[in-house]
């Protein structure tokens, strides 16, 4: 048997070992990763991805934690059912390009999970390239739910693109705010609340937590007002997003948080979302795939100092990169931009 | 003459209309606006950019505004010299999938900076697409820095992958905080500081400003002493990221901002960055460019249906995306990894 094949094997029998040297594969893009990843396939598209963003100083990870620690407690129909669910956290930071930050994270959670062998932390840091962290995120969250844990946190740290992408490609997304900045004009931009199924204030300990509540309700009707994706979801009943309120120091309203969770579990369920956004991940992890390999495959097609000589010319100004590539892929001879700008000032009409 | 021509002839006639036609070409990916910018692209590679990003509730928006307007109150050496420079602020929030929060955070900033011809504020939102964003960001950056504008500024809302795309392609990038956001650990993570030429506390008159700037100094020694990519710099003198206060409500600091600014533009020149800096900015959208065409072309020469079925065999758990890939892209027949898991779990040695 392959490597990857004994692999797979290790990752399917429960082997931890196994499991964070899989992971470690896929975040470096190894073939090994992908080779093993693709025979544990199909064992995929049972856990429950919940996707968790919200600025930083809300509190994100606490209440990551305590959910974590709350799912853990005791068991939930459709979870398993005969024992608690078992719990994955994958806390990514788009805007790391190194692990330092991670791993003080993650000793942070170690005390706090320890012992629990129901409960996998893995973190994941940037390598810089565009799009690739939330790719690779994919398939680390695939190799998860492939190794058996029944629910996957998917922690992101910012409100930026990659956290949408990474947030839309989970079951149920959960925004998280905190008292005090909830009143500035950012937060009453309607975008980030677009992708929430659940909001919470964490820290309602604070004061102001009751005004954060509040700006949320009146940002969450003008959204509503305006017509947002949920609007055209047809016949079935619509999901009304709840804002609740936690205090992840002291477990305050986590239990409430975990009891909404699984009602919009059974409401996606129900409306026929859950198989949709199921196959909206997977088409969108299909999309990646191809189009990084494209572009391998075009480059390795290239004759050497090919492409390294039109970006010379595009730094030149000479034309613009949609010229270049126009030429490159030979759609035509690419038009002289500067010949037809000097024209132009040359007052010459064509 | 050609209407794109017609059309880039009057933006290099400084005419606002046609500047303003030529941004929504561009951001609805019109073929007229990209033909437009060809013809303007050799007018490009003047303007000093710099990137402005920061969590919500930093008064990012403010400051921004408090820096185009100081930055039009006098002329500056090496920023056109006789006359104050022309501003231009490209606002854009990737969050938002609609453009209500832009035109209330527009509204405000009219009435600050209306009435002066030399500043131009455009807002972007996010039609959705993964990158589309950063993509378009550069070609309005272009076309701006075509129409003659010698400093542009790029203002992103949050702190992930997208922003910090942006902010990438930028000569400067500013990263900007607030008391009281500085003591979570999540602040502590050094990422969004990798990205940071220039550190600005805002909101300095709040209790909790010290404090912020001590732990900002703390988090860049950290990082400084993990060497960051500043450390290979090579001979050239490194530059110590300063950590600048301001209250953009009341203009205090943002004087020593703008010479902050200048003293990083003249490091940027003389240490060979800016052309590096600018080097890289246009290699990424060329890049980007270059996927999305491959992507297109690949789709349309494939049969009706080829796809689609594909990618229907993937979500029904048949194969993996990069096995799917694999067997589109015909590098040989997809191992069919369902087979292979029953017999690796039939325990069948091969």
């Amino acid at each position: 048997m392959s490597d990857h094949a004994v692999l797979a094997q290790a990752v399917r029998a429960g082997q931890r070992l196994a499991l964070a040297r899989l992971l470690s594969l896929i975040e470096n893009e190894q073939p090994q990763g992908e080779a093993a990843l693709g025979e544990l396939y199909p064992l995929t598209g049972r856990a429950y991805m919940v996707g968790v963003t919200g600025a930083p100083g809300t509190g994100k990870s606490s209440l990551v934690n305590e959910l974590a620690k709350t799912l853990r407690a005791k068991t939930y129909p459709g979870l398993h059912g005969s024992r608690p669910p078992a719990v994955a956290i994958v806390a990514v930071d788009p805007t790391s390009p190194f692990s330092g930050g991670a791993i003080l994270g993650d000793r942070i959670r170690m005390r706090d999970l320890a012992g629990d062998a129901g409960v996998f932390v893995r973190s994941m840091a940037s390598r810089g390239s565009l799009g690739g962290l939330a790719h690779t995120t994919s398939s680390v969250a695939d190799a998860l739910d492939a190794a058996g844990f029944e629910v996957i946190l998917i922690e992101t740290v910012g409100a930026g693109q990659a956290e949408v992408d990474i947030a839309r490609h989970a079951h149920t997304t959960l925004v998280i705010q905190s008292p005090g900045m909830g009143d500035d004009i950012q937060a009453l931009k309607a975008g980030i609340l677009e992708i929430a199924d659940l909001l919470v204030v964490n820290k309602a300990d604070l004061p102001g937590a009751e005004n954060a509540v509040r700006v949320l309700r009146a940002a969450l009707d003008l959204a509503g007002n305006a017509g947002g994706p949920a609007a055209s979801g047809g016949t079935e009943a619509r999901w009304q997003v709840p804002i609740l309120q936690t205090v992840a120091t002291t477990g305050q309203g986590v239990e409430q948080l975990v009891e909404a969770l699984l009602r919009h579990r059974e409401y996606l369920q129900a409306s026929g979302l859950w198989r949709e956004r199921g196959q909206q991940r997977v088409a969108a992890a299909l999309d990646a795939r191809l189009r990084d390999r494209l572009a391998e495959r075009w480059h390795a097609a290239q004759p050497d100092g090919c492409y390294p000589e039109m970006l010379a010319r595009v730094v030149r100004r000479e034309l613009s990169p949609a010229a270049a590539v126009q030429e490159m892929l030979g759609d035509g001879p690419a038009p002289d931009s500067a010949a037809r700008l000097r024209a132009a000032q040359a007052g010459v009409r064509r």
